[in-house]
C-alpha cells in the first residue's frame, strides 16, 4: 500500500475519484449549467457569501495569476507580505507585472502580525493592493487574515488573499472578514484532483475591475467569466471531470457539516503536533495558534533522509521548499484522517526517525491521544 | 442512453475514464516523473519531433494564451488568419496584448489559401508572427498547414498554429511542416477530459523565446516550464488525474497505430458527409478536401430546432458559433466510432429532420455505406 501525506495533491475520497470517471457531457448543455449552478451554490455556502464564485481551468497558481492580471496594473504599489515560499510566489507574479513591490517579510515559521501590515499601509498610503497568504504551505503557518483585515484603516488597499491551501480545511469567510479577493484550488482542502482554480471577489473588487476594464489576458479575464457565469456558462471548455469531482467533494463536506469538519481537521493537526513533539522532534512553527490545520512541518537536520526512508516505506511526505530545502519534512492532513491514520503516520515517522539514527521517544502515541480525546482541543472554529 | 457528438468534450474510452480515477500521487515523486517522461515520449512520437512538449494545467484556450504571451510583445505586427470563430479568438488574444493585427479573413466554410498568407507576408515584411488555425471547429474546416508553411519564403515570421481540435485526429507534424509553435488540448482528438493544454515549440521559437526573456505571466512562463521539464517536473501542481487519462489515451492511439487511426477518422467523416448529403441536407464546407476529420457542420435554416429535437432524443450535437449561430449544427466524430455509430447518428438526424418538417431522403445509409466500404476513401493520411 502507498500512503500520500503531501500537501496537495491529497488522497481522494472514493466518491470524489469515482465521480470524476463519469461520462463526459457537453459544456453548453443544460446538464452542465445545472452542475455549475450546484457548484456555485455550494461554494457560496462554504464562503458564506452570495457573490459569484469563478471556476478556472487552472491550478491554484493560475487562480493567483488571474487576481494579479485583473486587479493590478504596471506601476501599482503593492504591499507583498510573505512568511514563506508561496508568499514569495505571489510577489513574483506582481513583480512580473511591473508593480512596485513593498515587501513585508516575516521569518519563516512565524505568522504575519497585523501591526506589520498596518505599518506598511501607513508608510505607503498610495498602495493599490496587499498580497497575503492565508495558509503558508511551505512552513505550515496559518495567518490571522481576519485580524489583519480588522486592524487596517477603513479606507484601505484591496486585500488579495491566497487561499490555495486553506480553502476547505479551515473557515475562509471573505465577506465577514472584509477581504477583497481570494484565489484557491481544488487539490488540497477541497479534496479533489488538481486542475480547478477558484476565485472570489468582493463587490468592491468587482467595481475596481469594472473601472480597470479587461486585462491583457484573454484566458484569465474575470469579467468575461462573470458574464458567462450569469448565464451559467463557462467562456471556454471547463474541466468537466474535475467539476464532477468538486461536486462530490463539496457534497461530502456539506453533509459532514463545515464547522464539524474544520474542527476535526484542527483536532488531527493538534494531536499530530503533540505526538511529534512528544517523540522529541521539533516543529517548525513554535506557536500553537499559528499552526496550520492542513499541513505540519517537522524541523530536523535529517529531513532529507527521513523523507527518503518514509518514501521507501510507501509513505510519501513533502520536503522543504526554497530556504527550507533539506531542513524540514511536511506532513499534510487535509483529508478524512482519524485515529488509525494518526497511528500510521506517527508510527511511520517514529520508525523512519530511528532508522536515520535520530533519538526519539516511544511515548508519542499517548501524547497524541491525550490531545485527540480532549473535547474542544484547539479553540473555536 | 445519452450520446455525445459535440466537438469537445468527446465521449471517453473506458480506459481513459477509469485511469483518471486512480489514486493521487505526489507531483514531486518519482512516479510522477516517470509518468511525465512517458507522456513526453508519447507526445513526441505523435508529433514526430524530438523537442520538448509542455503540458499546461489549462484548457486549449490557455495553451493559445501561452503562445501569445511568450512569443509576442506589444507593438508586434501579427498576421492573423481566420476562417471562423476560433481564428478570431486567437486574434483577440494578440489584440489584447497590443499587437498590431493584419487580418486575413476567409469566408466561413472555406479553407485558408496559401497564397493569401504569402501575400500578407509580402505586404508586411516586418511581421513577427502568423496566427493560423489548423482545424476550425466552428465551421468544420481543416486548413492545409503544410502547404501554407511550404509556400512561405524561407525568411519568414514565426508560424503559430492552433491545433486544439486537430491534435490526435489527424497528422500534426510541426517539424516536418516547418511550423514554429503549436497549442493543443486534451478534450478532442486526444480523447481525454478537458483540462490539459499541450504546447510545442520549434528550436527557432525556443530561441526567439530565450531572446525575448520571461513573459509577464508567471503562470504561462514556457521557459520556466521547459526548465522544469528537463528535470521531469512541473513548475506547479499539474492536473494529475488528467495526466493519467492522457497516458491511457495516448497508449490507445499508439496501439491502434496513428496512421490507421487517422485513416479511420477520415473514413468516418467522409461516409458521414456522404450520408448527410444523400439525405438532402447541405454541408457548410462544400469542398471535400477541406472537410475536417473531427467535426462536420450541417447547414440548415432549421438548425436550432434540429439540435433541440436531437437533444430531446438523447443525442447532443453543437450549434453554430458567432456568425453561424442558428445556421448550422455541428456533429463531432473524434472517438472510436464505426458503422453502428454511423447508423445511430445518421438515423437520429434523419428522424429529427423529419420531425422539424425538413424534407429528407431515406437513402442516406446506402450512400454512407458506399463511402465506408471504399478501401482508401479519403486521400492519403
Amino acid at each position: 500500500m502507498k500512503y500520500l501525506f503531501t500537501p496537495g495533491p491529497v488522497p481522494l475520497p472514493h466518491e470524489v475519484a469515482s465521480s470524476g470517471a463519469r461520462p463526459m457531457i457537453g459544456h453548453r448543455s443544460e446538464e452542465f449549467s445545472a452542475l455549475l449552478l450546484r457548484l456555485q451554490n455550494r461554494l457560496r455556502d462554504l464562503l458564506k457569501s452570495s457573490g459569484p464564485v469563478i471556476l478556472l481551468p487552472s491550478s491554484g497558481t493560475g487562480a493567483l495569476q488571474s487576481l494579479v492580471e485583473n486587479l493590478l496594473r504596471p506601476g501599482d504599489v503593492v504591499i507583498s507580505v510573505s512568511c514563506g515560499q508561496f508568499g514569495l510566489r505571489f510577489r513574483e507574479m506582481a513583480s512580473r507585472m511591473d508593480c512596485q513591490i513593498v515587501p513585508v517579510d516575516v521569518p519563516w515559521g512565524g505568522a504575519v502580525a497585523p501591526e506589520a501590515v498596518v505599518e506598511a499601509v501607513k508608510a505607503h498610503p498610495e498602495t493599490r493592493a496587499i498580497l497575503l497568504t492565508h495558509n503558508e504551505t511551505s512552513t505550515g503557518v496559518i495567518n490571522p487574515i481576519h485580524a489583519i483585515a480588522s486592524a487596517l484603516p477603513k479606507e484601505r488597499p484591496l486585500l488579495l488573499v491566497d487561499v490555495v491551501s486553506s480553502l476547505g480545511v479551515t473557515p475562509c469567510l471573505p465577506e465577514a472578514w472584509g477581504v477583497d479577493a481570494l484565489a484557491g484550488a481544488s487539490q488540497k482542502g477541497l479534496l479533489c484532483p488538481p486542475g480547478v482554480g477558484v476565485v472570489w471577489l468582493s463587490p468592491r473588487a468587482w467595481e475596481a475591475l469594472e473601472s480597470l476594464g479587461h486585462p491583457k489576458s484573454f484566458y484569465f479575464d474575470l469579467l468575461g467569466y462573470k458574464d458567462s457565469m450569469e448565464r451559467l456558462q463557462s467562456p471556454y471548455t471547463p474541466p468537466i471531470s474535475l467539476c464532477y469531482s468538486l461536486d462530490a467533494a463539496l457534497s461530502l463536506l456539506a453533509e459532514r457539516g463545515y464547522a464539524k469538519w474544520w474542527k476535526e481537521r484542527r483536532r488531527f493537526a493538534a494531536a499530530f503536533a503533540a505526538g511529534v513533539e512528544a517523540m522529541g522532534l521539533d516543529l517548525l512553527v513554535s506557536q500553537k495558534r499559528h499552526r496550520s490545520p492542513g499541513v505540519t512541518a517537522i524541523k530536523t537536520p535529517e529531513a532529507k533522509r527521513l523523507k527518503d526512508v518514509l518514501y521507501g516505506m510507501g509513505v510519501e511526505v513533502a520536503g522543504g521548499l526554497g530556504a527550507l530545502n533539506g531542513q524540514i519534512v511536511r506532513v499534510a492532513h487535509y483529508t478524512d484522517m482519524a485515529w488509525p491514520e494518526m497511528c500510521l503516520i506517527l508510527g511511520s515517522i517514529y520508525g523512519a526517525a530511528k532508522s536515520t539514527g535520530l533519538s526519539v521517544n516511544a511515548s508519542f502515541l499517548d501524547a497524541a491521544q491525550r490531545v485527540w480525546e480532549e473535547d474542544v482541543p484547539c479553540g473555536k472554529c
